[in-house]
């Protein structure tokens, strides 16, 4: 088991809206991603998912609200809950979740990631 | 839900080697610790263990090895195997792991804190 460094890991690659893994812990998954402009609608039907904002910042909509999370900021959206996320400019994120979840939950599309992608 | 900022939460505490809750993901807890001098030797039998620096310098010192964590720095300590945490000076990590681990796994004694406390 070698150490994870965030910056180092988040200097390997460049493409919007697709989750990078770095590590696994028992069967959830610690994924980098670089986001810019909007996300499409979804929700995850089986699980909760964690955002923790590394740098930049951007905004989780919901049906009712809308979050805006700056560095340091993280924010769990509820399993079965609508929400669109979105940043102006480049956002660096790290995300938690179980093995197996869809980047666009169950919204399938362009913006569709593949799984299990490690840097 | 409201959002979490990761700094705010380090400045309601001051305590060493007592983790805080700060979120929930499903079963799964994040905690933030302040930590400073030696823990003891232990493992979790059951569950692997993220470590994530927010701020200073840290060691896990395992059988074979010594891993040297800096700020930004990740590291997923397998379950099951033994290691001391220890900072020289204040270091201030997130922890997650599965809801109900205890902070000194098979070692209970001085250092075992209560679970589930909130900030």
């Amino acid at each position: 088991m070698e150490k994870i460094n965030l910056k180092e890991k988040l200097s390997k690659f460049s493409d919007h809206w697709s989750p990078k893994v770095i590590a696994e812990m028992n069967d959830y998954q610690f994924k980098l991603v670089k986001i810019k402009g909007d996300f499409v609608w979804h929700n995850h039907e089986d699980t909760d998912e964690v955002f923790i904002v590394i740098e930049g910042n951007m905004k989780i909509e919901f049906e009712n609200e809308t979050v805006e999370l700056n560095e340091g900021d993280m924010y769990v959206v509820p399993k079965g809950i609508q929400h669109k996320p979105s940043a102006e400019n480049e956002c660096k994120i790290m995300l938690v979740e179980p093995r197996g979840v869809v980047n666009t939950g169950n919204t399938q599309g362009d913006l569709t990631a593949s799984n299990d992608v490690w840097i």
